[in-house]
């Protein structure tokens, strides 16, 4: 491993990075709403957007801003209590005022800040609450704010989520990867905005960083959410500021373009892990490992396909080892599958084999599944396929925070 | 309208059918759980099988019958408690023992008597129990237990779903066709499997028959479920005894086909209806009328996106107007959109238009929502495509039955 997380390591951890955040008045009183987060030096930037055809005002401005600027980017700021999704073109215009006004705060060029909001739809943005927000903020950057800039962005999140990783490059030096980010849907990231920034002091051109990002993504984020089942507003950003002045990242197939990946699919991995366990109202962690699928595909395709069904969660949820769900959501994921080859187990009880069920002792599976973590291995036994997903379990309490969310 | 329907009617409504319903002691001691349906003469049968992967015994065998006799018909023999699904040869041996049990009982060739199953997966059917409960339901079949046997089917269902319509065709004369459901399914009928016996006594060719049934499924047991999301023992069997001796349909775009597809799509609609309204916990009943589409196709992927969102469902049990969350599972259905032509109402009540939502009073939202019938109106504004699906709302009680379904 050329990698290791570094204990409180966050968004600023990186060389070059300061953040601050501040309470605008978007949420109740006093509480953070308002997230800013500078880099000394112009970034090369790379995003994964939401793919909902329905995007926020924030997401079409950085989408258009970073074919743009791709190597110009100075800033992100971010606000939580109100998503500026479906605010027509008032909408817009707040979007391009709060841009305008973190340049002239921080006296950055214009067409350097990414602008991301996240919270409740169709409502619009306090602009003059904004803009005082980031004059507040711009005056207190600081280095050691990356924690509080993460619980800033918080929604139904029950509590921040960053950290930060130092990797050594094989071709000498050593560069941080730093993240923070929000989202605690609990089905998947729908409502439920999944934002994620990472910040790095590697030096990177924006395709290399595209590229790897998309790497990380597809093991992390894209494990614990459905592709499509988006929300207007998901956004997965990089920064890339070049403050290690290490040896340039251009191949993501070099020695040291493989070890950035790894870290920062590892980064990637630990915060959509910890989306998952602050599912709303999740009471178990679940992690599912699939092997024996004829591709990764497959293997996404099934596992994803359990990972989602709320059979299956709610089951769960009553520490019940229903092996039966489990077989049932393969069979209609669409994925190849030979019952007689399935092996199942819960957290390594073995449940099903050879197209059948083990006689085993519910009483004693229920105590090993009412647990905080829970292991479900499933070997297709059919190829060399295989992937690894994490879900949460189904309780009340999910219903009582979806039905009560907006009210 | 050339149907009507009849008050009590059920599947024994039509010529020539009978049924009993007894307690061979599969479920709880004196709860019935076998249900027998005969018809008096053979039938053209049609039918169409769960997609799923992992077919429980009862529909492989049912779909090898069906090849052979789709005009040999006689019986549907059904239990509920347990599914025979991964139940392996063991399994497959039970069915047969079953159909023969029926075929002796009541005097029938063999090969002409469907089985069927529905109930907790993995575990054996106990083969002496059913032989013994076929030998009386034998004893008691009569034309007036429709009700009863579409009671002994049900398994998380709380009432019965049977219905039957008169049809006068056309060409001269009336058939009847009857139906019986169970299902409770809640999100999708999925291990709460969805199985639909309709009976008539009209006179069909089995591929008139089909094509009519997949005309009827299509506008019904489609419209509440997910494609593909569909359990081990999900069917839907059409059988028609021709003993009305009214003229032969074999053409359904003939007068006569259109009168019985017409009132057959009526038939499986009131069932899909009972069975959502049945829903696992539902506490509202939803329709979800959808046009302006660019297709009939995309309204269909549309508004199921919007009937099979969890965070819909919560906020239709929290009674809240949260447009939000339909746009954005129209925003993600990746059927055709244009934010700005998009007009939702609410029970009649306009809360979003011109990309906008409507500046409404959230209190009076709420209580217009507050009720048991909960009708979305959404208008894609873009063409001439339209839709209406049926679902319910997602309450605690829904993971209070699925957390405990199977302890």
């Amino acid at each position: 491993m050329t990698f290791s997380f570094l204990e409180q390591g966050s968004a600023t951890t990186p060389r070059g990075w300061r953040a601050a955040a501040v309470a605008c008045g978007i949420r109740k009183a006093g509480r953070d709403d308002l997230a800013l987060l500078i880099s000394d030096t112009p970034c090369a930037a790379a995003a994964l957007f939401t793919t909902n055809t329905v995007k926020a005002a924030p997401v079409l401005y950085d989408q258009a801003l970073l074919a743009r600027q791709p190597n110009g980017i100075r800033a992100i700021v971010v606000n939580s209590g109100i998503a500026n999704a479906c605010t027509g073109e008032m909408g817009d215009a707040a979007v391009g005022t709060t841009a305008q006004a973190v340049s002239e705060a921080c006296t950055l060029p214009e067409d350097s800040v990414f602008v991301m909001s996240t919270g409740v739809i169709g409502i619009q943005l306090p602009v003059e609450k904004l803009r005082n927000g980031i004059s507040q903020a711009a005056q207190c950057l600081a280095p050691d704010r990356g924690p509080a800039a993460a619980r800033a962005i918080m929604t139904t999140d029950t509590h921040p989520k960053y950290c930060a990783v130092s990797v050594h490059l094989p071709s000498g030096g050593q560069v941080m990867i730093g993240a923070m980010a929000k989202g605690a849907g609990m089905i998947h990231p729908n409502m439920a905005t999944m934002l994620c920034f990472i910040t790095t002091d590697a030096t990177m051109t924006p395709s290399a960083l595209k590229t790897v990002l998309q790497y990380a993504a597809d093991r992390s984020f894209h494990c614990i959410s459905i592709d499509g089942d988006t929300s207007t507003n998901d956004t997965v950003l990089a920064l890339a500021n070049g403050l290690a002045h290490t040896a340039p990242i251009t191949d993501v197939a070099s020695a040291d373009g493989q070890a950035f990946g790894q870290a920062l699919t590892a980064v990637c991995q630990r915060m959509a892990q910890e989306i998952v366990r602050d599912g709303e109202g999740a009471t178990r962690f679940v992690t599912i490992n699939l092997r024996g699928a004829t591709s990764d595909t497959e293997a996404h395709r099934a596992a994803m396909s359990v990972a989602r069904s709320p059979l299956v969660k709610t089951a769960l949820f009553g520490a019940d080892a229903n092996w039966g769900r489990v077989v049932c959501a393969l069979g209609y994921s669409g994925a190849a599958l030979d019952l007689n080859r399935v092996v199942l187990h819960f957290n390594d009880l073995k449940v099903f084999e050879h197209g059948l069920p083990i006689d085993f002792d519910e009483q004693a599976a229920h105590h090993r599944l009412d647990v905080p973590e829970v292991v479900i291995d499933i070997d297709m036994g059919l190829g060399s396929g295989n992937t690894t997903v994490w879900t949460s379990d189904f309780s009340y309490d999910y219903i009582k925070i979806n039905a009560e969310y907006r009210t």
